[in-house]
């Protein structure tokens, strides 16, 4: 064993260790600040794009990007293009694709929310007005992580939602397309789709250009530069969460097939370096068994050079105590994937405070997730599920408060009014009220 | 009525006028940009807090608030001082602030959204778990802008929401400590008050110290060194929007008195400077009576220099053809008030696509809105009500999906999710689904 762990391709750690704490708080450690010099270039970038418009964007586009356009039409993709990339798909894709769709979109339904109204004694009114966000933005990564699903899985949220009009940039680097990308966004129902990245997109769909239409959110995961443009800009549009490197963490009771576990764990850590797989176990030999299988099936995977790098980073077997001490390691991880690998998942349910998503049960993989099931892949990582949710309907939407007073709701909100406004030294305030008081 | 108008306090529009959309925008434009020399001097405060903890929070209060404490235990209050401060209030502000309190947990106990689940045909159940926060951080200014008001229209949310713990933070400049807030937070169920403020306040929040607990989320408006420091530890912690100035859109019919619609414009600017208060109406004559009751009535205001101040800068009497102009200008303007002083304010509502919260009616003073009514006061301001909602119970709770297969279920969605990832060539993906494949 000793010759197995010191050529081991992941970490062992257990709670018993004196350093576990330390340990577990490296491994978690994660901080995508971007730097000096990374701000003042989107700054420059967010800058000459709200002074010069599609110029601006086409200058940064043709640099970035390695294109020589010389105007925003040739940026634009039609209609006509994304259904032709669409019926151009592989039968098995384009069914794939439409059958991942139409799930997303019946899950979301269920997240919609409802207006709500109620009416007091005195026949004062009080509610909530839900209404759609008028136009959202979607940043789609380009080149090799351009992914198709995450096409689907923030525009149709937007869709159910009922945003009016869903505009798409995704960049072209070397003016490479990829169809099944416009396939998705031809299925999801975007609007408008231009070829463009970075900063400039961001700036591009925050202040508006003469081609872009200003956008009221963006949304979409992207690099350093797109996550630092996408800080600059928030309270001049919505934005979703700013995210890290994915990550899974599996519970497993020892019941599992250990090839299954290690090629959960790889399914994450396939996606870059910075991913992040980590199992917890009370069971010691469970552990021994799924750290063998990583070994042998390692070399078997196509990406086996980047779940390597991740694997050995940022990766870790942990066995924990029992039952309760795996609970607390969920709550103290908040991980964006949690996948419960034990017989009976729903007894965790109410003990879990912070997850983005729950996969529940040995069959349930976390691909199944990522892919088909239903709810959004779009999750908050880094430990933000302590704060945060899966991108949703909710993300597209938002509330306006209703009160309706009665002349007899006014006369004796108007006197509760018109003490405190004078307590805070605000008699405009308290003199407005007192108009409304029946005397 | 020219000589009136030449020694008018408030800007006169018609949307008839050749320049109506650039004066409109430039009466409405207002960034709230912090400089380099904020950031950098918040990026300083941050980083001290993080590396030093309650020292750096000591040294940077004495500095900016000028006090002389030589510990964080000087800058904590015990829930005993808040239950003290709300007993030793006059009777008349005690009972008004324990109204206010009841009418917004009622209020709010209505956002609690649910949990929800669905069982497919083949057995596989998907749904969404709601969990609170685990703790929340109120910021809540000081000085002269400290408002109880405040107090509970953030800590009420976070409590019906479930949040275990809530912090609050206020400064007090000069050691000057405000009753009615302490006995608001008493009210509104606040765990721990510390008299920090600033960036300082924002970094011990976001980073915990020694004495302050790290919280998951801050809430709460603040000056421009509280705004940037919210921005920068967005994704270590959630933050709510950030705020700038307060307006008041109200839409008259011609109906209502001229001296509530003035004096519920004077509500607003009497906030500060930068505070916005524009009436609309399609009926001229009741155009020139709010005007000659604003010259008649400002001087008989006490904050009389702030609201000519802001009435002249930023105020805004417009005169529009008709009721579909003036839905135009509500969903242009996105305010963060609506006042509906119109007859029938039911029949506008569908219309109305952007505004924080809507007061239908003549009697619904926005004051009344401000306090008591029970809807929340912290509101989306400067147009983000596009995209933005009030503060409410879903800002201190989070959703988890749920994903649980059955083996049908895993079979059925294997085979698309074993499809569509070998379409993006993650095949650790593609395999971790076919594992789980009926054969």
């Amino acid at each position: 064993m000793s010759e197995t762990m010191s050529m081991s391709s992941v970490a062992r750690l257990a709670t018993r260790d004196a350093d576990f704490d330390q340990r577990l708080d490296a491994l978690l450690d994660w901080e995508g600040v971007s730097d000096r010099a990374v701000q003042q270039r989107v700054e420059d970038i967010l800058h000459q794009v709200k002074q010069r418009g599609d110029a601006a964007v086409v200058e940064a586009t043709n640099r970035f990007d390695r294109l020589s356009v010389s105007s925003m039409q040739e940026l634009c993709l039609s209609q006509e293009q994304l259904e032709t990339a669409y019926h151009a798909l592989p039968a098995d894709q384009r069914e794939a694709l439409a059958d991942a769709a139409e799930r997303i979109r019946r899950y979301h339904e269920h997240q919609k929310p409802s207006s709500w109204q109620y009416t007091e004694d005195d026949g004062t009114v009080l509610g909530q007005q839900v209404t759609p966000l008028d136009r959202a933005g979607i940043y789609v990564p380009g080149g090799k992580a351009s992914y198709p699903s995450s096409v689907l899985m923030n525009a149709i949220p937007a869709h159910v939602a009922g945003v009016r009009e869903i505009v798409m940039v995704v960049p072209t680097p070397d003016g490479i397309l990829n169809d099944m990308v416009l396939a998705a966004a031809y299925l999801a129902g975007v609007d408008h789709v231009f070829t463009i990245g970075g900063a400039q997109a961001v700036a591009a769909m925050a202040y508006g250009t003469e081609s872009v239409p200003r956008v009221d959110k963006i949304v979409g995961p992207g690099n350093i530069y797109v996550a630092t443009a996408k800080r600059a800009v928030f309270g001049q549009v919505g934005i979703d969460m700013i995210a890290g490197p994915s990550e899974i963490l599996v519970i497993c009771d020892g019941q599992t097939h250990p090839d299954w576990i290690a090629m959960d764990l790889f399914s994450q850590a396939e996606h870059d370096e910075d991913a992040q797989a980590i199992l917890v176990s009370w069971d010691e030999e469970h552990l021994n068994a799924v750290e063998e299988a990583i070994e042998r099936l390692m070399p078997t995977l196509e990406r086996h050079e980047i779940v390597r790098a991740s694997m050995r980073k940022r990766g870790a077997l942990i066995q924990c105590e029992n039952q309760q001490e795996a609970l607390a390691l969920i709550n103290r991880i908040a991980p964006e994937h949690l996948e419960l690998s034990v017989s009976d998942p729903d007894a965790w349910l109410p003990e879990i405070r912070h997850a983005g998503a729950i996969f529940m049960g040995r069959y349930t993989a976390e691909a199944l997730g990522d892919y088909c099931a239903g709810p959004n892949h779009v999750l908050p990582t880094s430990g933000t599920a302590r704060f945060s949710s899966p991108l949703g309907v909710y993300d597209f939407q938002k509330r306006s408060s209703i009160i309706h007073c009665s002349a007899d709701g006014a006369s004796t909100l108007g006197e509760v009014a018109s003490v405190l406004a004078r307590g805070e030294s605000l008699t405009a305030h308290a003199r407005s009220a007192e108009y409304r008081l029946k005397r």
